[in-house]
């Protein structure tokens, strides 16, 4: 059973503050600083270019780090152990498995749905504009997808669990149907690592990226993953072929031969103070299941939305009501949801605004209790019953909401 | 007049080291740990995601640091200001320059060398290869570069400083050649940014990629730059069309539109972590110019190669004599380098080899000075006048080399 007041006690939270906001960046492990610390002073600062063999993780060496932590973000989504990577952006490996995938097939055809985080449909539709061969980028509406595999479709590229109201596709299910048609799937894991349980293996995903800043708490930036299905992993031929993706970097031959298996998945130069900072987290994560955080996040969702359904009549739930079909976060409708969110923040809880109407709040087990729950609520009613959203100050738009 | 002990003394160097590898990672700059530490536990830790509006630099927000600190790498490289924006790796860099300069000309050869970066190669010709539009990727010997340049060629992509000896080509040269038959240029500034003086504005240069953690300092992992030119910059179609690079990124929008001037070379999330680090060195920057850098770092290669050559006769010189010709490393060939450069480093003095047969050292005036030279020359006698190197121990390859 994990104990969730002992992780809890381990993250950096301010004083005064209810921070429904760690599915967009999630706190401080207490223990990172110390550990960067340790990356720069001891490994940069002392092993110099010799830390590349010598240090990060286990001494292991700073270039074995993302597939080292890799694997631990592996167990977390169900891949076989050595086929996930980390590295870049999450941009990145959305276009990276994106260009793999249509070299995998004749089709021209990728299809997603305008639920999707809007910068995997943008580098889609970079890629598809660059590649100049006919390529379609299809976007239907979620619930429109299952319909919308046909056999003209080659890759159906969506994110699991709907950034703005948390509702989620049946990974399994479409996965299954895509594959029936000859239909290879992408799945973004953006709102779904750390926050629900995934289970790539069983079912049979054959492309997984996902970020680390969000449930997984790797701070500001922090790397992306990448997931390769193992039937896959030795025969995808990288668009974005860099040197640590060479089956040998430091041969530094003029020709580029992939490496093997989710190795080919590199690019450049891992960012070592970045893996630095997320492995304090992974060593939090190692204290607890899926299975267990699913079951607390349901609890404190559910929670939530009674909570604010009884206090609050003026919101709207924007999420999925059963609890099977929403991610680990509540979003809520109201014209003025802008202007409630920034009152809310002025009272110290943090969730955030997404365009146009949505309040989001996030519900994140490792940190976040039912007394944090029942707090946000008080709050909330608070702000909603004496209508303290309705001043100025509240509706000006900060530059990034 | 720059105080070089001064800049020396902002640097950890182990005791007993001297580190003639700064041109592969920088060392850690002493005030490093605590601008990282404050940016975790002051800014992550307290502001949570209101960092990207409030942290960072300046509380200029984290979103801002990409191009704050991206002009202050453009000082270094002779950019226009606001025409620099730091982020990925220089692999992706190279990829998305290659990507928007082919979008620009009608033409399908890429002319480049073998003396570029491999990575930069391979990432052509991934690029190449996806696109299936017919597209040559060239490789000529570096002294053949300006005679290849024939109306054909679309795009010239090269490093100016070789990896391996240093010899540096005529940027601007080659960029008037260039654009007198119609070609636009790359330029990859590996070892060019903070190693010896360039002019991007005046040489007219297209587009210029580069990294920060060799001679910038900017830790192992440190991200990348890229420069566009003002004449194209509004121009340029992202292939990597990121929802940091679109016009808007928080109104979520379905469809990409490019943000203004070099905003849309950013991709993804910024690596708000490793920005505090890099912050860190420019700090250091701040106190020199590059002409002061590049007369001292003449002094100090051409006392190296003299020291040397009068004390090591069976190393044979590789790099340029001619000070104007090379970059700030000097390269020495023999057949057992490998072997050479292990028995230095088990003496404290830290440079690289590079296959088949090269032993390379980097000279960097912000932290190495001439008694440093003598010291390593010194060193180096020692273990060539003792066959010193010729042991088993120091034959054997270790991963990373």
């Amino acid at each position: 059973m994990t104990d969730f007041a002992a992780t809890k006690a381990l993250f950096h939270l301010p004083p005064g503050v209810i921070y429904l906001d760690g599915n967009s960046l999630g706190p401080l492990p207490l223990s990172a600083p110390a550990r960067m610390a340790q990356v720069m002073t001891d490994e940069w600062g002392e092993m110099l270019i010799t830390g590349w063999n010598r240090g990060g993780s286990d001494g292991a060496g700073w270039m074995a780090q993302p597939t080292l932590l890799g694997d631990r973000v592996g167990r977390l989504i169900g891949a076989e152990p050595s086929h996930v990577v980390l590295g870049d952006t999450l941009s990145i490996k959305v276009y990276q498995a994106l260009a793999a995938a249509l070299e995998m097939t004749e089709r021209k055809v990728v299809l997603s749905d305008n639920g999707n985080f809007p910068s995997d449909l943008y580098m889609a539709e970079g890629l598809v504009r660059s590649l100049r061969q006919g390529h379609e980028l299809r976007i239907v509406a979620p619930e429109e997808v299952e319909a919308s595999l046909t056999p003209e479709i080659g890759v159906l590229m969506i994110t699991e669990v709907d950034y703005r109201t948390g509702r989620m596709h049946d990974m399994v299910r479409l996965t299954e149907r895509a594959h029936s048609l000859g239909i290879l799937t992408i799945w973004d894991l953006a709102h779904s690592a750390g926050a629900v349980p995934v289970d790539l293996a069983r079912a049979r995903a054959d492309f997984a990226v996902g970020c680390t800043y969000k449930y997984l708490n790797g701070g500001p930036g922090a790397p992306a993953f990448i997931y390769v299905a193992p039937r896959h992993a030795n025969r995808v031929r990288p668009a974005l072929s860099g040197w640590l993706g060479h089956e040998s970097p430091f041969a530094f031959d003029i020709d580029y031969r992939p490496g093997a298996g989710i190795e080919r998945m590199r690019v450049g130069t891992p960012p070592v103070l970045a893996l630095a900072a997320l492995e304090a987290s992974l060593d939090i994560w190692d204290m607890t299941t899926m299975a267990e955080v699913r079951a607390r996040s349901q609890e404190l969702t559910g929670r939530f939305i009674a909570g604010v359904e009884a206090a609050c009549p003026t919101l709207t739930l924007a999420s999925p009501r059963d609890p099977d079909l929403r991610g680990s976060q509540v979003s809520f409708r109201h014209a003025q949801g802008y202007a409630i969110m920034q009152a809310l923040i002025a009272r110290g809880v943090i969730g955030d605004f997404r365009a146009p109407d949505i309040l989001r709040f996030g519900f994140t087990p490792l940190y976040i209790d039912q007394g944090d729950v029942d707090g946000a609520v008080a709050v909330l009613a608070e702000v909603m019953d004496g209508a303290l959203w309705d001043r100025d100050e509240y509706r000006t738009r900060s530059r990034v909401t």
